[in-house]
Formats: structure tokens, sequence, C-alpha cells
């Protein structure tokens, strides 16, 4: 069981907002907070490199969180400044031909969609959506029949999407896709945090997350694990110093772990910060996080189901922290202004979910996490 | 004239450190350590998507503070976290084609020159390393006639190389890429915020910059310029939902400004403390700071020279606020640690500089800034 007085009283933040935007950004803990303060106070008055060299161990150390929350290996992480470019440096690494098929879902992320597209004008690849089943969960029949027609290079999905309330069957996927020998890359921007990870458990290749939604980190942070078996398949879209040594005037060498997808430079202050946001989950236990964020949106899903002029719009077999409902005759983005004026943050979810033919434009989300109360569930219950 | 004492005042490192590692990162005023410390405080008590609403008029300043600082349109700026993925975005956005040629320099910096052999490798294009002349400037009538042989995709060069002292005639080589229609790719990590930058008098296409060097901003922080005439010319490498719009399930479109370069998740709060440390230098004027840089810099130098069994190693015709040298006897990194135990921060420079052939494996680098004291300086000569 967590401790949710302590917990809320190691967040400074509980004290002045109802945050019901976890999946936005959510609220640091103290621990967090006080240690990217430290050290960008330390850059200040010693100088950044000199404060850097002081933080070495603690850096080296944020390989060895990350490594223990997912169940990998240290050289098997890559520290990254958000998702999107941990994502980017996986997906645009991989080795595509013309005529390669990528799978995906109809949730798919907006920048991983695009970014999609960019790779099927620039390489020829063919992206196909796989559809869901009746509740609206990727249809693992048709998933599995389209691996065994062959050509696939890549599956790619989102493990809890941003915008509709699901948590696909990620593990699931996993193993369709290494029974079909085929790399797979997950999208756990919204799941890390919230949901117990592992990834020889999810059967993922390629795994990208940011720090600052359910892990509670510095914004500008986050992180990529490559597993150690397919890192010579995916080759750095970009190269630095510290990704790779220049060996002679003409030749260069790739640095032989997951931190050939690193750059040197990096706000190491985040960094840290990360570092201990990751620690402070272990600490308290991602199983009982996902325990209680899982009831906490159930709980507000009933009762928004409840209301009178609110539908509910999340989807799925199994449901994430992520409520997302719209009212009637109500702009969501309105609504979430208002919200706001009134100390409750949600935020409203982007109308350009293109392989999405069933959510609506724009919903109001609200992001439950561990922190959050009954009481605070109630208060926005309430203001609607 | 510069208000030194005003400037130290502003500086809380100063009383801490005698900070000549101004090429590694220098030391921020104080406006930028509470612009970054109060936007971070507000992201941990209100939220981080609630704290970039609020800060979004500031968010939008930076790029006026920073088009203004290299005479350029702020649509022309993209806010990137380092100058390595700013340098990144664009030269590996250029649409090379098997056989293009890119002109270099011996002095380019190591991540770019294992950049240019990826490239090499992938797209199999052709890098040429431009001779210096008898001082150690790229040869301009060796880069004339090599242009003038046609082939030439790219110039990309370094303004203040971090290992030589050198401040490469950037300006004269724009005139001959212009002369010669060829794209212009200009690394500014060590040049902005010590030299006066105009993108049009450099005649650069692109020009690539750090926060945390001699912009006095902080780590983790960075932009790319790219001229309006040739932003149709570099495709993004990466793609995501700010650089570009998802309109159809099968389309997008790419933002018709430099922002196409950005991502949209990113350090907020650096990038609000970028922004105070340009219009700091601004304010205080970037002509006086060269001045400033170039003779406390000369002063050393000949200082160093006249020193028995020191060894300067700067060169060409004009240098810059960096500078270079081994004594003899000593490792140049053991020699950095000693100082940095009694107060002095320099750093050693990298020992794979593979196209420079004449600078030593690794030597002490002292750069100075306009905060830095004539005492100082004193107090680096004497612990030597």
């Amino acid at each position: 069981m967590i401790d949710i007085e302590k917990a809320r009283a190691d967040t400074p933040g509980c004290a002045k907002v109802v945050h019901l935007n976890n999946a936005g950004a959510a609220l640091p803990p103290r621990v967090v907070i006080d240690t990217v303060r430290d050290h960008f106070d330390l850059e200040s008055t010693i100088g950044g490199y000199e404060a850097k060299d002081r933080a070495a161990e603690r850096l080296e150390g944020f390989y060895d969180s990350v490594a223990a929350l997912l169940g990998a290996r240290r050289d098997e992480i890559a520290y990254i400044e958000n998702a999107t470019r941990a994502w980017d440096m996986a997906f645009y690494g991989v080795p595509f031909q013309p005529g390669d098929r990528i799978l995906t879902t109809t949730s798919e992320y907006v920048s991983n969609g695009i970014a999609f597209l960019q790779v099927a004008r620039s390489r020829g690849v063919h992206v196909e959506v796989i559809p869901d089943d009746a509740d609206g969960t990727i249809d693992l029949r048709v998933l599995e029949a389209e691996l065994a027609k062959g050509g696939v290079r890549l599956v790619a999905i989102n493990h809890v999407p941003t915008h509709n309330g699901l948590v696909s069957p990620a593990a699931e996927v996993g193993r369709l896709c290494r029974a079909a020998g085929v790399l797979y890359l997950l999208d756990a921007c919204q799941s890390v945090g919230q949901i117990a990870l592992d990834v020889d458990e999810l059967g993922c290749d390629m795994l990208s997350a940011t720090g600052r939604k359910f892990l509670r980190g510095p914004r500008g942070t986050g992180f990529l694990y490559v597993r150690r078996g397919v890192l010579d398949e995916i080759e750095p879209p970009f190269l630095d110093l510290h990704s790779a040594s220049w060996t002679t005037p003409s030749t260069y060498e790739i640095r032989d772990s997951a931190v050939r997808f690193e750059t040197w430079e990096r706000y190491f202050a985040g960094q840290l910060g990360l570092g201990a946001a990751v620690d402070y989950a272990l600490s308290i236990g991602v199983d009982a996080i996902e325990a209680r964020v899982s009831e906490l949106a159930a709980g507000l899903r009933s009762a928004l189901e409840a209301k009178p002029g609110v539908t509910v719009h999340d989807r799925g077999a199994k449901r994430s922290g992520i409520v997302t409902f719209t009212m009637a005759g109500q702009n969501s983005r309105e609504l979430m202004l208002r919200l706001r004026e009134q100390g409750i943050n949600v935020s409203a979810t982007e109308p350009d979910q293109r392989f999405d033919t069933v959510s609506p434009e724009s919903a109001v989300r609200a992001s439950v996490h561990y922190y959050n109360t009954e009481d605070e569930v109630a208060r926005l219950l309430e203001a609607l």
C-alpha cells in the first residue's frame, strides 16, 4: 500500500493544484526538484564541466536505475532529451529497404505517424495500420496474419496512447513479433511510471520513454532502451564524439552499447533528476502505483459515465490512468481552461490522430496518478 | 567599456572560482540562473504544461532575441537542445547525392568529422579537407579553386575551433560560397557570445550554436539558424507533431519556418534561460565583449610564450579567446586537474582531431571571458 499522505507531503505542487494532467507532465517529488536544482546551482557556481565531473558517479548511476526499472542491462540504456527523440534515434536508425512493411495501430501517436510517412516517402516503405477488435484494442489475429505474410521490417506501437484510455497488449504483440522474427519498437511514453515494465516480458527490441509524465521527472528528459541483440542492426541516425570515436582521418567506430544513441552535451541536471525520479518510483513500487492509478481512473470513469451530458471515449479491454471525455455542447479546450482557472489541471487531446477514425476531434483528458486523492477526483466531477 | 565589477557582481560563480573554461561552459549571470530556476519551480508547483502556457510569450521572445543577436529573422531560428544536434539537423538534412563533395578545414570539430564520414559511407559523398595557409588558417585560394571545380554540395567549417585558438575567416568563406552558389554551414559553437555575428555579413546559410559557452546560458540548450531562402532545400532528418502537421492519413506538411528543425518537447526552463543569456549579452554589447576577450587572451598568450618550458599552440592570423599550451614534461589533463584543485578552471583538448596534423595530442586550454580579470590571468600564470 502506498502512503498517499506522505507522497503528497513529498510533492510541493499538491498544495497548489488539483493535478489531473499526469499524462502531460506530472508534479515532481521534492527529491527530483532538489536534485535538479542542486546540480544546476553547482554548475552556476563552480562551472558546468567541473560540476559534471563531480557528479560523474551519479550520472553513471542513472543507467543502473533505468535498467532496474525495465529489467534491462545498463549498457542497453541511452539517455535522450525526450521521448520523441529517443523514438527517432531508434526508428530512423532501422535500415529500411524499399518495399519493407511497417505495422502499427490505429492509436499511434501523431509524431510517430508523421515519421512513418516521412520514411515511406524517403525510403519507399509501406505503412499499414492493423485494425482494432470490437473493444478498440489492436486485433492480434490480424497482426499475426499480417506478420505471416512476410516483408515486415518493423512493428511499432504505442503502449498507452495519449488520447483514448487504452493499454495496448504490448506483451502479446511482443510474442507475435518474436515468433515472426520482426523488430519491435514500443513507445512507452505514457506507460513508464504508471505500469510495471519488463523488457523481456514485453518482448520489445526498443523502448522509448519520457521523464516528465508518469515517472515524475523533469521536462526535457527521456531515455531509450535497445536490446543488446539488435544493437548492431540499428545505426544511429546521428553520430558525435560520444557515440563514436574518430579512429583515423577516414574511419570511425560506433560505440558498442546503447550510448551510441546519445549525444555528448545534454541537460545533466535533468539526467540526474530523472535518475532520482526513477529511484523514487522504484522505492514506492511500480506494481502498487499501477494498482492505485487503475483504481482511481476506474472510479473517475464510472462517475463520468453516470453524469448526464458526459460521454467517456476510452476504449480497449484494459484501461490506463488516462480518462477522456466530452461534454455535450462544450468545447474541450475551453473546458480545460475553465477548469484550470479553478485550480484543476486537465488537458485536451490533439485533433490530428489520423489513423484513428473513432475518437472525437478533441476530448478533455484527465490523467490520474497515485498521489491524487478521491477528493481531488470528486472536485473535478463537481466542477463539471 | 564593460563595467567588469558589475559583470562579476552579477555572476555568483566569480566569487568561487577563477573560471578560465568559458569555451567549455561559462559561468551564467544571475538573470540566467534566476530565469531557469523560476520556471523550473513554476513547473514543479503548478504543472509542466500549465507553466509552459504561462511562459508562452517569453518562449516566443526567445526567437526575437536570437534573431537580434544574429541579424536574422525570427522565423529563421530554431531552438535545439545543443549545438551538436542543431548542426546535425542541418547537416543530415542536406539532400546529398552520391559523388557530392563536402569541403571543410583541418580544424573541424571531432563530432562533425565523424558525421562527415558517416554520410560519406551511407550516401557516397566525398569529404575533402582544404589545407591551411602558412599561419594555420584555411587557405582561401585553395578553397576558391576547389569550389571552381564544381560538384561541391556543402562547405562546413568551424568559426572558432575548440582546440587551437584560431578564428576562421568565416565571412571570406561565405563570399566564396555565395559566388559559387554552394550551401554553407557554419559551426558557431565557440564564436557565439564572444564575437559579433551577422548572418548576412558571414554569408552562411545555416549556423549552429550552443547556449552554455560564451553566451553564458544553461547546459543542454542551443539553436540553429537556417536562411529563409534555403529552408526548402533542407528536409529535417526527423519530424514530429510540432515540426509538421498530419493532414490526412497518408500526408503531412512540414512547417514553413525554421521551427521545422525543432522538437515539441524540450527543456523549456533552459530555453527561457538561453533567451535571458542572449538578452544579457546584447545589453553588454557583443562588440565590447569581443574586444575585451581578445585583449585578455592576447595578454595571456604573450605571458605564456615568455614562460620557460611553456609552448603556445594557437595558430591563425586572427585569434579567439581560447589559448592552448603545453608544459614540458607535463601531462595536460593532469595539469588541468591540479589547477582545478587550486580553484582555477581550465580544460584539456581532445586528442582525436584527425584532420589536424599540427596540434598536439592534448593541450591545456584556457578560455577567457569578459568577466575575467587581469588578476585571474595572473593567478593562472603564477600557478603554472
